[in-house]
């Protein structure tokens, strides 16, 4: 049986927005870059390095962008994601999570001789895979031990039982003490913004005191890194951080604007989907042809179309998507394309395998995302 | 800059389930023949021919399977993945929407070469784009015209406008009029089995009342498709039907065992997702490294562990699960295998490039989902 990889659906260097196929990714270039910049000194303001997340884009052309916009190196959520973006000349990876299989701590070892790959752990048994890794290969394995700040997600609780943690990493051969992670994901959505800096400090506050608790016992710490986009204005001031994970302001979308309020801080839209029109059949319902394998929902956060007045996506099936029309509705016609801004980047990109990157509204690259399907 | 394809996460073959790296798409091929062969007898049973939809396994080498268990070709939701369908062998694709782009339409008309690929319509626009499509191919284009019976999607009404859109591409020059389609999804779930047999009695009426309309002008109607895995029990028996595109049932989910009811009828879990434990912070949460970029969930059904009794799915970030452990849980470690059935199968594969084919717990195969991101 032959594979096919041709795609002749591909979309052409230079084509306008308007003649591009659909459903398709869109990447304006423009505000990706702009608000890269914005993310990047408003971090670089506290002297904190910027280290963004890459998990929504999973491109290391975006990543490369990125680093030259001021970023130190680049945040993964997989060893696989790291892969390609060590392989796509990225030199400085951060695996934002516990690595607990052999045969991954093995990856993460390999790709020392070319780029400093960090993983974490919160348990000595992520420490002893990874040093027998790093003892195999001949490598120190960096490792920063995550701590729990109040997400409730992974991580060993602050204080001395991170501190226990980090004595282990540091006495341990083949691997290395680097530092300490958390994040703090339960303040992104905290408001007024009082109360959610008071959150953040209540959070990053204990990280940074679990670092002095470390460095009195003679142990450097290199690395606090921590914050999301939703919380870095707070958490990127704090005195003891050395670098911010945020990176899904570069994108933007309906979660982060408003329920992390960055659109007031000027975020713009630069991720969004482009439909098509391809039924009409009653005057108040049309169906585009991005359902959730496209595009995603959260009940009361559908995507919004651009420009289109009293138009509401209401339910998304496969490959189907249904607009309700208002009153104050334009009359859709078959074959008009619609552009969608996403509920949230991190839930719709990974449905697609390449960006199409615009500016000016005309193709100017198409980006693939290496790293999507990069899960393990 | 160097684009990375090797993947050094890619399972051996021969591998055993306990030594597949995490997450991973597992599918155990003796389930999903088995449950093929229960699909293909159950529609055959009424006269009828199977075409199963592949919106969920994207794979020609399944739908080949499925071929030789008795189909007579296959299902797609979209151009792009009856390209892959007919580039790797399939030799009758229905495409099951309406199709409403030109360059669409023209790759529509460079597969009849090959193989005999239909569209469908509910307007005029899709006949006069896909008769200006076939003419420019010297091809005519086979379209189906979709009727709306009661799941408000699209569709044209049925009786005399699915009528008139029939005699429109009849006498159109570059398509073929080819039959008629009709989807009824909203009777999947109804309950019990003598209300969903009525309600599609009623749906699937109005289709094979259409058919005889359009008969009764002398046009012949070839095919008359319809049917999910939700009704095929009892739209297979209604006399008028010619094909039955229940596809899902092969796979299986929650979905289709609880709320269509086909873990009765004997269909078996042939589709998961194999996880790891990578934190256990708590005595009642473990994490791991499946999220919702592995992994779908609706608000009221998680996916299932199999095998671990009072451990709950709570939560899908992007990267990690959490697992709720009540009372009756094991003591789950870190680097513990964890294998969940998916809440749909048609949420869950995409998030994968490929299927681990499994027998008897050993890997096949490794089953790329070709079609995949062919969204267009």
């Amino acid at each position: 049986m032959e594979i096919m990889l041709s795609n002749p659906a591909a979309p052409q260097l230079g084509a306008m927005r308007e003649q591009l196929d659909t459903p398709a990714l869109l990447l304006d270039l423009d505000r990706f870059e702009r608000n890269s910049a914005r993310l990047a000194s408003g971090i670089q303001r506290g002297g904190v390095a910027w280290r963004p997340h890459t998990k929504a884009h999973k491109s290391p052309f975006l990543a490369a962008r990125q680093i030259e916009l001021g970023a130190i190196g680049v945040t993964c959520a997989k060893v696989g994601e790291a892969e390609v973006m060590v392989e796509n000349g990225i030199r400085s990876v951060l695996v934002a999570n516990e690595v607990a299989s052999g045969p991954k701590l093995d990856r993460i070892a390999r790709l020392q001789d070319r780029a400093e790959v960090f993983a974490c752990a919160d348990d000595p048994y992520h420490v002893e895979l990874a040093a027998a890794a790093g003892l195999a290969a001949g490598v120190e394995i960096p490792l920063l031990v995550e701590i729990d700040v109040g997400m409730h997600r992974a991580g060993v609780a602050p204080g001395a039982p991170a501190r226990d943690l980090a004595r282990l990493i540091d006495r341990s051969r083949g691997v290395r003490f680097a530092g300490l992670m958390a994040y703090e994901g339960h303040v992104l959505t905290l408001w007024p913004a009082t109360v959610k800096e008071a959150a953040a400090r209540e959070a990053i506050g204990l990280l940074v005191d679990t670092r002095r608790l470390v460095e009195r016992d003679g142990i450097p710490v290199d690395i606090v890194s921590g914050g999301g986009s939703g919380s870095y204005t707070a958490t990127a001031q704090i005195a003891g951080m050395t670098e911010i994970q945020a990176g899904g302001a570069c994108l933007m979308d309906l979660f982060y604007a408003d329920e992390c309020h960055l659109a007031e801080e000027g975020y713009e839209f630069a991720l969004t989907v482009l439909a098509m029109v391809t039924s009409r059949p009653t005057s108040d319902r049309a169906i585009i042809d991005a359902g959730f394998k496209a595009l995603s929902a959260r009940d009361d956060v559908p995507p919004r179309p651009v420009g289109l007045p009293d138009v509401t996506v209401t339910t998304l099936s496969a490959e189907h998507g249904y607009l309700e029309l208002g009153p104050g509705a334009p009359d859709l016609q078959i074959g008009q394309r619609v552009e969608l801004i996403p509920d949230y980047s991190d839930t719709t990109t990974f449905r697609h395998d390449q960006f199409v990157g615009l500016r000016d509204g005309r193709v100017e690259r198409v980006i693939p995302l290496l790293a999507r399907g990069r899960l393990s």
